[in-house]
């Protein structure tokens, strides 16, 4: 099959490689319908984490089941499916809380753009619909696999409600997520920080109210100035740098809440710092297998349109070139077809 | 008047003091009726916080109103009172929000350890009961200046509900209070890290089902073993250093709470650490303002008996030996008598 390999930074290939197999029971097989290029996939590809040997790349996919192991009960051939990147039982004490990217038994789902993928724990990681989706749905659909399960995870980290007064730090595929998710969710004032007039412009077609171009102590000032001087209720960080997790910290008001998504590098938050602002924080990798079957719904039924993130669909055997878009923001976020 | 001053670590002298007088129209003054000995006083007694000059010390009290400002409505001289330790002027965006300890005109009631305080924002800061209390809830009433407030603040910061598994770090009074809070929260599950018998017994008598004497990895095992290898729901952070807050973190279970109320010394978070462990934190200086009506409540219909975490009476000349007794970990809490 072909599939898409890191060789090293900035050296993507798409290659021939043997089809995947079930190796556990509890496997599937799924063929990829869309795949894509996370922003995550560009802390590889820009050499920020290594690339120890040649590596399939990819985690976020929606498809139609091939092959199932022989535990495999509610799965079936046939269907459409989408999943978490990390894959998870989904039915232990931590998946049962609602945090199935800490499940024991989690395994990261890799080498997803690709023509076939190797699902674990089927059962727990796959949500298939009713029958096949219009062909207009699949880009929506493939971005709760990750990108939007992500934004709305962060928004319900940072406990967006009904008429809160929301921040959005990063503008990314996963940051614009996060305004539609914090419009879903009743935000009143959903202030989203992007210099870039096309993100602007996704972002207020998703529901921000306020733009800032500022960043840094120049940002946090302006978001102070938007919120009578006290900060946000809810602040996603979605970058995870040391300056936008400050940033974000910063623009939220006292007893409000950050939910980071950004995957921390070299991010150490001063304990003292954190005390005085009375602000919480969680992150964490998105346990987006909670949210499907709600997202799910909400797509289908029209609600939200995530797919608008794709600004470019190229072929699989582009990828090489989406990667190359991406990391010099001439696209958002690239969609793969096999 | 008699006053406390710290003059130097280790330096606790009792001095005649001019009496406060009003100073803005929203001050009001009054007798102290009791006040004591906070671990964080312990901070300079030891020199890990700087001693720059001779300063008057402490900040718990109740006491009598004697004069009010010209501007002070509510609160009226005779009335016995319980305030904060921080004044503020409870009527702000963010007092209102329940985070009075970061009111934008907060300021640090000190110097209590002495016969007549000066408390800004009377009408913000300070709680007046109907008629004078009973004798016997004097103690407990004055726990709820910080100790009590903070435990409970402590609590609530860690989202402990009915049913909650709850693991307290520290066994000094905050994270004694700590235990009684989380009992009256609901908590079904409550484990004590103490390894002080004395600490052992009053955390028993204030709702712990279970004691660890083990620390750093080996009491995160010990949780680990006792919450089914999860974690437990919630944990209150009661010290304040570097080892305490990362046993906090590995103790909870993903998707978790830690409230920490141990003012941080040199502690810095790992950003991947954190993202992670799927872990909430909260902290800050206790809003106990937030508390203070619900909590008299509890004291005066005798629910709740926190001042029996004074294990020490002294009058306030004797001030210096209540130092030495807490800082020699002979006492848990001194009570100073004026």
């Amino acid at each position: 099959m072909r599939a898409t390999v890191i060789h090293a930074p900035g050296d993507i290939r798409v290659e021939n490689l043997p089809e995947p197999k079930i190796l556990a029971p509890t496997d599937a097989v799924i063929r990829t319908v869309a795949a894509c290029v996370c922003g995550s996939d560009l802390w590889d590809y820009r050499g920020i984490n290594d690339v120890a040997q040649p590596t399939p790349i990819g985690h976020e996919y929606v498809g139609v089941v091939e092959e199932t192991g022989a535990e495999v009960k509610d799965i079936k051939p046939g269907q459409f499916v989408i999943g978490s990147f990390f894959a998870s039982d989904n039915t232990c004490p931590v998946c049962r809380t609602g945090y199935q990217t800490s499940c024991p038994h989690k395994e990261f789902v890799g080498g997803c753009q690709a023509e076939y993928i190797r699902i674990p724990f089927a059962d727990g990681t796959l949500v298939a619909l009713d029958g096949q989706p219009d062909e207009k749905f699949v880009p929506s659909l493939l971005t709760l696999s990750d990108v939007m399960g992500t934004g709305w995870y962060a928004a319900v980290a940072a406990e967006v409600k009904p008429g809160s007064t929301v921040v959005v730090v990063g503008d990314g595929a996963v940051g614009l997520s996060g305004v539609l998710a914090a419009r879903e969710l009743g935000a009143e004032r959903i202030i989203a920080m992007s210099r870039h007039a096309s993100r602007q412009q996704l972002a207020t077609e998703f529901g921000a109210t306020d733009i800032v171009a500022e960043r840094g102590e120049a940002g946090v000032a302006r978001i102070e100035e938007l919120t009578g001087g006290i900060g946000a209720d809810s602040v996603l960080e979605c970058v995870g740098t040391q300056e936008s997790m400050r940033q974000a910290v910063r623009a939220t008001r006292p007893g409000g809440n950050v939910g980071f998504v950004g995957v921390p590098h070299d991010v150490a938050i001063d304990g003292q710092e954190l005390f005085f602002s009375h602000v919480a924080l969680r992150g964490g990798p998105a346990p987006v297998r909670r949210f499907l079957p709600d997202l799910i719904d909400r797509v289908l039924n029209g609600r939200i349109e995530p797919g608008k993130v794709f600004d470019l669909t190229l072929s699989l055997d582009e990828a090489a070139e989406g990667y190359r878009a991406m990391d010099e923001r001439r696209a958002i976020k690239t969609l793969l077809q096999p």
